[in-house]
């Protein structure tokens, strides 16, 4: 077995799977014994890319089972292994704000870039480690994944050369069409039940004393996911979150709305400057839960 | 004024001072505006490779008057500035354990090596950008105090080449000579009021309840530091410590003695296995606080 486990944030993405894998390829490079594993079973928009490359979905883990760990594209324990307290984190490869602590000085690579795939293909390329074709897919399809093409304010001057760079690896030659139909991938609900709709990309954050959970998906037409907003909030009820921002994200056009059941909703519509209606509120020009979302939640709470 | 300020921890000791200077400078470089700053005065230490490499101390604050900072050399609120809450954290240069929240992305480069110092050193290489001879001195003084003349079991053997490195851009023909000349000037406590001893270069670290206070001097003769037991134990007292551990190392036999004012020691035997006889504890071996006290305290409490 290896000694390290390399592993990215649960309800696994895109981004969290490619650099989970492209991580523990280039500390092997360099000499480490390291395995890439998951948190959770690839979604829908990650399987596509996993097939389009042929690479075979990572070992699903909830545990770590070795004495030290490497977290791509997160650091906050909530968004990690049960055991993460117990095992020693050696180094860190993330673009989100930051709540960690330890005991042991460590290796962080942190840079605000619109995903980890672009800070990992500058680490390849600075370390001189040629990126195998089907590793420089998977970092492509996570800066497409991560940035909406190119198109999420979380998009920086760093993503759009990687991603032409490793298109070009990859012999991707048209990334913008791959990137839709990719894209497109990830936005077919209709197989998805209300409680995989809400669990699917959530992620869990402490805000002035609540405990926040903040659900997205991804869509081209808005009003069919709200169609099933009566079953969403009930599957919200039932798994008993205390408040749960559900963001509906129109990826052609860059809108979204959000589905909101908590005990804050003055908080949310002074946040976003928005009315709730029938627990709904627009977030005109919100794309991105990192840049949009979370911060103005967090000033606010 | 600087759009940014630059500054280490406080009670800045050589390779606080020189990472906010080297990383400003590097930082400018490559575009932006920033200013190095300190959170006190330099220690004699410090002074020393000032006077030798000709640099001016640095501006000292308590609170920053900017809206963003770079941190070096530290990353946790205890040791930063009083303000550290109200502005944004854009980059950290760190070596220690993490204890960091913040609510946007950021850039962290953390590595687990001897000195900040040495990090810069690489991120200046990486970035093809000329370290100025003074500079380089400042920066080789710190890999030589964080490391004790590459000594300390916190040593990586990233050190001894930037050390080596630095020191031919410095000029400085025996770096060994200059080192233990470096180090003595850090050793001359006569000048020192019991007070200024405890609060030198002492931290704060929280651990499982407790305020502990650390602090640590470097001599050349542990029992002449011991001598004053009396008037240290009554400053302990006098500022009001619950918990604090003084930390006296001998440089050159590479050996530590500890002085502990508090309630918790039976933990401080069992993480060090030693006895306190009169407050005082034998840690043999044992140089460097981050390595060697830190941690086994944390696992005690």
């Amino acid at each position: 077995m290896a000694k390290t486990l390399v592993f990215g944030h649960k309800n696994p993405d895109t981004d969290t799977i490619a650099s989970a894998i492209a991580a523990s390829y280039l500390l092997n490079q360099q000499g480490q014994d390291t395995e890439a594993v998951a948190q959770g079973e690839p979604n829908a928009e990650t399987q596509f890319a996993l097939d389009y490359f042929k690479v075979k979905p990572l070992r699903v883990i909830s545990e770590a089972d070795t004495k030290t760990v490497v977290l791509v594209d997160h650091n906050e324990a909530a968004q990690s292994v049960d055991n993460l307290a117990d095992v020693t984190v050696e180094n860190i490869y993330d673009h989100h704000k930051f709540a960690f602590t330890n005991s042991t000085p460590l290796y962080i690579t942190a840079k605000p870039w619109g995903s980890v795939a672009t800070i990992l293909y500058y680490e390849f390329k600075q370390a001189n480690i040629v990126i195998p074709a089907e590793i420089a897919g998977l970092l492509a399809s996570a800066i497409i994944s991560d940035t909406l093409l190119l198109k999420s304010p979380t998009t920086t001057s760093y993503d759009q050369p990687a991603l032409e760079a490793l298109a070009k690896i990859a012999g991707l030659e048209d990334y913008a069409a791959y990137g839709l139909d990719l894209l497109k991938a990830g936005t077919d609900l209709s197989s998805r039940t209300d409680k995989e709709l809400i669990d699917g990309d959530a992620k869990s954050f402490e805000m002035g004393g609540h405990q926040f959970r903040i659900g997205q998906v991804n869509t081209v037409d808005i009003d069919e996911v709200l169609s099933r907003q009566a079953g969403i909030e009930a599957a919200i009820a039932e798994e008993g979150y205390e408040d749960f921002l559900f963001v509906i994200t129109d990826i052609l056009n860059s809108n979204s709305k959000g589905l909101y059941i908590g005990d804050a909703a003055s908080s949310i519509e002074a946040a976003f400057d928005q009315k709730l209606d029938n627990n709904v509120i627009d977030l005109p020009g919100v794309v991105s839960r990192k840049k949009q979302v979370v911060p103005p939640l967090e000033n606010q709470l």
